[in-house]
């Protein structure tokens, strides 16, 4: 992401990623006493770990988990990744043996508005480019997964139909990493006899999409398998489900996903190991890196850094929720990320008056900061460092006010600098993680697992958003009813809603309390282990804006990339 | 490719393939005198070689080039890529510097008819696996760049369309890497008004996309971003042309391509390196391997085999007038590759009767040879040796039969045996090639670019498939002249058909004469510099089939691919 707010942060990020030359990818390994035979080189720079070198792990204790979330994301800033990279890297300092657990970027967003996923400034990870780009080919094997699925389920209507499958019925649908809003909704298999059954489908993005999930959710290629042939691809024309174990399918599928599943390393710029892998968004998908990518770094390392998507509502919630369950894992401690500048825009500043100090709108803004520390405390029962990312527009007063009111609620905010001094800024805030872990916490959920649906709804509606109320419409009823009815009641929630609210509508922004949540549909993920109840108007495909970002990118004369960040 | 056909084919191919353990890729790189340093490494056993490497030979003289082809292909199976590989193992025995230039598979077929693109037997190239699945990402690439264009021309009209695109006449379409009929034809941009703007579209197989074509035609980056920069995507409400300049996507489709465009590097099981780069298909494509892939490996070595894809009507058609002429290179030899097997079918035996010994067909079918024959000494003026590649079902009496037929013809035909024995099953194909090469032939052609479009197509037809007359639609006729109207008469011409036959009907087995050519409808691909004229019923996105392949592959207990061909 390029941040173009003061004179010392107008380095664009590709510029400031190829300044620093790369430590050969097996002296990032050995940092973490990886054999340099273990590895499986992608480029000069990148590495996958076979999932069988774990094996020899078995008896090694974990380290420490430390989750970077953060407030509600806005058009002002706030670089979760950035903190999450550039605290690692201050821990590497401080000499503690350190990992990273990051996502890997979506190519859909590279080319539609300008950003990436590899943080920014003096916090990032390289090969910013390639990791950007095409990385290990990871989200192409999950599009080729996901599109293989389909393809099958056309062809077995096309070729007789005999599982007898309602194609009015079909929920699974075809996917690309790409935001192209015309591919939300087509009909397909028109033309002649021999094109396919025309019938209703659509694209989702591949990092929404069921594949993604499974690939994040997994536990290992036997998990990886059951899950794909879990999946419910549609019903029968007796209403019964159809898995796509029923088209064979989850065979190829895992054949497909053997290399994906193999989790990615790379390097912060100032060398500290990161494991970037699997990337499912945080708004319309379960957001948190692999957990085999997780487990793995708490193998490795005695702190492994992840962060989770959006703001704590949606990431941390999901996070702790979803991955975590499924994992048997629990962070020792929470970074919560926040800017003034955010907060003023919170509290109500206009976008280009974020410049000029505003204490009454931090002041505002901040019950945004403090909705999500309460829900971290008191919910979870975790503890949270508040970490302020600085921006050079900052005032001293801002800071000190920001602090203070984080002191006051019994919290500790600490400012970090990372963008302009990589791991150098966040020796405070490192020290502070550190100091914060007092204990093993158990894990603690705002819903049980067990309870109906509509009541995991409602819990997390209320104690994490605050909502008042939520309302269904009627086909979510009727989903709801209907996924109960076929024993699905004990999956846990995956919501869908914008990132920039707590409430289903982007306007509301600070801490609304008096909205209404309107959950329009829900979707079964059966493969996934998950229910995504789609809330407010979040699309599952994202569009490109009136300049995509792509027009700007470009090839120079020395076949260096230009106009990416 | 599995051959079922005798006990001693019973073996399957990745058995075979994984029985035998790769050199390490730098050790291959070396007899090629390519220092380690100068290879980027996917995985342990393939390498990127950058173009930058390129200008370090410049003053080098390229070795030969020969050239593998075929009789038109049956259900009996060929074997050229097999073939290929057997003659560049043979001519490595015999001590030469050899190098194989070959496509890289597409993963549509993979899933639906059983088949790789690697070989078969004891000549083939490894990882085949790897090969087979993923490889590099480079068809990836290619549906990457291919449909952020497709996004940017749908977000284009929905923003407002300030070029006019017609939104009729659009005629850049998607593509996936899958067989999925039901994308044939589709509508897009259905749903809401933020969905986009309603019209028809389709998806053609990544194979067949103009983007593989630049791909391959291309000659260096500048190059390729000049023919993306070409592509006519459809023509505004005025009736001209709109090309992907004009939407500023040609920068970003070149970024998305930059590591796509360097060759892969990887090994015959007997160790002799091959270049394996980009996988346009024959029938609907133009057939080859990219053009930098076979330059740099006739800089790198002093023989280098290479393939075109399905029989000499099209495969070596195409790379004799568009590959060759693009990249200013010629072969020094043509091998035509035929079983008796397939020549029988040709000569109208059973599929289940080609066990049996039957001189009559072998005599009957053979008449499609002569014609290949033919064509590639007379119409070309190559030197051709035909390579009987050995099933254990041939006969003395059958392989003695086409022998004799071809000297009678005044050519020279070899039996070899690949399959079983590699490339000590090509040694006298090696030798006979190797003779074959008195002197560089100049190039010559069936046509004239400069000639009008129905005169390029006639040529085609009337001197390389023996049609007796073409008939063209009466939207063929009308896009000709709209072609030749813009500027685009001197562009040559890419036939589609179907490979099974000279004509454009796939049961007109052997040299069928007494046939009209139908030409139904024309693509202009002005980026990749030809215009495509679609003939009988082709499609340029396959089905699958009733039971795709796909059902029966699996991982094993162990992580092990099985099923796989």
């Amino acid at each position: 992401m390029e941040y173009i707010l003061g004179e010392n942060h107008m380095n664009h990020d590709l510029e400031i990623a190829n300044s620093v030359s790369a430590l050969p990818i097996a002296d990032i390994a050995k940092k973490l006493n990886i054999p340099q035979d273990v590895l499986i080189p992608y480029g000069k720079d990148i590495a996958k770990i076979p999932l069988t070198y774990m094996d020899q792990l078995k008896e090694k204790q974990p380290g420490r988990l430390i989750l970077v979330t953060a407030i509600n994301p806005t058009p002002a800033g706030e670089g979760k990744t950035t903190v999450s990279i550039g605290l690692a890297d201050g821990l590497a300092k401080l000499g503690k043996k350190t990992c990273l657990a990051l996502r890997e970027p979506s190519l859909g967003p590279v080319f539609g508005i300008k950003g990436g996923a590899t943080g920014g400034g003096h916090a990032q990870v390289i090969p910013m480019e390639d990791i950007n780009l095409h990385f290990t080919g990871d989200i192409y094997a999950v599009t080729t997964a996901n599109n293989l699925l389909c393809a099958m389920i056309d062809n077995h209507i096309y070729q007789g139909n005999e599982l007898r499958i309602d194609v009015k019925s079909i929920t699974f649908k075809r996917c690309m990493d790409m935001n192209d809003r015309a591919l939300r909704n087509i009909v397909c298999g028109l033309g002649e006899r021999t094109d396919g059954v025309p019938r209703q489908d659509g694209f989702d993005i591949a990092a929404a999409s069921e594949i993604m999930a499974i690939l994040c959710l997994s536990t290992d290629l036997d998990d990886l398998r059951r899950r794909l042939d879990d999946i419910t691809i549609g019903y029968n024309l007796d209403g019964e489900p159809v898995y796509a174990r029923d088209l064979e399918a989850g065979g190829a599928m895992s054949v497909i996903l053997k290399e994906a599943i193999k989790p990615n390393l790379v390097q912060t710029l100032e060398h500290t190991p990161a494991l970037m892998h699997g990337g499912p968004f945080a708004n319309i998908a379960h957001g948190c890196n692999s957990i085999i990518a997780t487990k793995m770094a708490m193998k490795f390392a005695d702190y492994t850094v992840t962060e989770a998507g959006f703001g704590a509502d949606l990431g941390a919630e999901k996070f702790l929720d979803i991955k975590c369950r499924n994992a048997d894992i629990w962070p020792d401690a929470v970074v919560l990320v926040a800017t003034v500048r955010a907060l003023k825009y919170h509290g109500g500043a206009k976008k280009d008056e974020l410049q000029e100090e505003n204490l009454e709108a931090v002041g505002k803004g901040i019950v945004n900061l403090d909705r999500h520390l309460s829900t971290l405390k008191n919910v979870y029962g975790l503890p949270v460092v508040v970490a302020i990312n600085r921006f050079v527009s900052d005032t001293p007063a801002e800071i000190e006010l920001v602090k203070k009111h984080v002191a006051s609620a019994g919290g500790k905010a600490v400012l970090c600098d990372v963008w302009a001094k990589g791991g150098d800024g966040a020796i405070e805030l490192g020290e502070e993680v550190i100091q914060s872990i007092l204990h093993h916490s158990s894990p603690s959920h705002p819903y049980d697992y067990a309870a109906p649906i509509m009541d995991k709804i409602n819990d997390i509606t209320s104690r994490i958003y605050g909502a008042k109320r939520v309302d269904y419409s009627k086909a979510a009823k009727a989903k709801i009813a209907m996924f109960e009815k076929q024993g699905y009641t004990n999956l846990p929630v995956c919501i869908a809603k914008t990132q920039y609210s707590f409430s289903d509508d982007p306007k509301k922004l600070g801490a609304p309390d008096d909205f209404v949540m309107e959950v329009r549909d829900l979707a079964l993920c059966s493969g996934a282990g998950f229910i995504v109840a789609l809330c407010g108007t979040i699309m599952r495909m994202p569009g490109l804006p009136k300049k995509p970002a792509a027009t700007g990118i470009h090839l120079d004369e020395n076949g260096n990339t230009v106009g990416l960040f």
